[in-house]
């Protein structure tokens, strides 16, 4: 179970409460983001904000960089909360934004006030295995909406999410793999997911379903610097299964290898070290 | 504006505040009901119930018949609040579940508390004329996610109809309908729709997207009684602009006739006003 805040701020005020009128709670109308913190820094906090600035245009919440400038100052107010701790070098800031309360029902105020949650967690204790073995991934039976209009983006509305994870409590497995309607491979519950063919890294693309994950963009971004090639495209079942290695991938813990996948097993790639070597080398990860 | 709430409950507890740790605010974990009290009443309870514990199942918040049950308790704590203020023998009843707090990330835990949010509004003042002359209903250009496994249950991720009604602050139209990504016409944002075609009624099909409305169900187990054939089937947009009349309904306001779509304008049906003396004289609406 995940341990309960150290730090709960609503807006600038210490409190763990939030009024019932919000829309955050009324209609998942708003965003969120998940940040890890080490050695006191948030290494990705440039692709949080960019990937949130994209939320905020899509929910047409007001000024994508103004909002951005205002996410971060409540990173800033969250990490200096987390270095008081010394045990808290390694840390979790979730920061929810809402479009606030108010509006006719559904129909959002034109100019919303928004909410501001900050949340400051311990850093999970994961089994080191988990990097060196690799996990269990299992195939969720729930499926991913169809919502172009909402892919890529890290919103409220998590109900997908929700319902494949609960698929995993009988079996245990870490973490459960989501396809679409038309039988893509899109996502984990948690984690995106990164394929090996040929020594070539792929990776679904996400536009019409699933969320860009900050640690996805960042390997996109630096795949050639590391010294792969990277693509991004549709991804059947069965190349999953074919696939020379698999691994899932997040902000909060980085790279895991994959070693069983219904029913197959994999090696754990060559290319999932050197990636956790980057991760460690570059990002302290 | 939506007057503010008169009662707000959390659980048993007068209070407006829920922890930020609610599963509702994170993952829109949840469902919701809005009864309309006439009188003193909920005349469509036994609907708003039968659809909340359909939500239940779906969402696997544990045992529908005892949960829809807590519902009812709240309902009628709320009934009897309304009551007390004269003014509000006609109100409408929100309540919000959520699965409480608590799981591991997005993973549920598989015993859950459950949160009841209850809240107690004045009944909107409406004009008249939406009733007697019709309303103009826009065509919303955001699209409706297709996901069969929560289609027709009123669960708290509601971005779609955010999205959609925020478009509508331009034009001032009363109502915005949402088609589904394959075009097909579903609903409005907070209400069915009904077509006349050939003095027969006919709604959308929800099996792949949208909110199955209780007025909606209400309609399609007496229209026998007030004397029409109701089909259920795929609707598409030029059905929509070519049918002999057009209504929207929900439980909160019952039904008005739609005068314009998308640049046609439709004459009021009489079967509008044959169907709203029966709402008027079977449920006092």
């Amino acid at each position: 179970v995940k341990k309960s805040a150290h730090l709960t701020l609503v807006n600038d005020l210490e409190t763990s409460a939030i009024e019932i009128s919000d829309r955050g709670l009324a209609y998942g109308d708003g965003l969120f983001e998940t940040l890890r913190v080490v050695d006191g820094k948030v290494p990705l906090l440039p692709y949080h904000l960019k990937r949130f600035s994209l939320g905020v245009k899509a929910l047409k919440l007001g000024n994508p960089l103004s909002i951005a400038d205002q996410l971060e100052r409540y990173v800033r107010i969250a990490l200096k909360d987390a270095f008081k701790h010394a045990h808290l070098k390694s840390a979790v800031i979730k920061v929810i934004v809402t479009r606030g309360h108010g509006g006719r029902g559904y129909r959002p105020s034109p100019e919303p006030e928004l909410n501001f949650i900050t949340q400051v967690y311990e850093y999970p204790d994961f089994p080191s295995s988990n990097y060196s073995e690799g996990i269990s991934l299992q195939l969720c039976q729930h499926r991913l909406s169809h919502q172009p209009a909402l892919s890529g983006i890290k919103h409220l509305n998590r109900l997908d999410q929700v319902l494949a994870s609960a698929e995993l409590e009988a079996s245990g497995s870490e973490e459960g793999l989501m396809l679409d309607y038309q039988g893509n491979a899109i996502e984990g519950t948690k984690s995106n997911i990164l394929l090996v063919e040929n020594n070539k890294l792929i990776t679904p693309n996400l536009e019409q379903a699933g969320v860009a994950g900050t640690m996805r963009q960042y390997l996109i971004d630096n795949a050639e610097a590391i010294g792969f090639e990277f693509e991004e495209k549709n991804v059947s079942l069965e190349q999953l299964k074919s696939a020379d290695g698999l691994a899932v991938m997040n902000s909060v813990f980085g790279l895991w290898p994959v070693k069983e996948f219904a029913g197959k097993r994999y090696a754990v790639h060559k290319i999932c070290g050197t990636i956790q070597s980057h991760l460690k080398a570059q990002l302290s990860y």
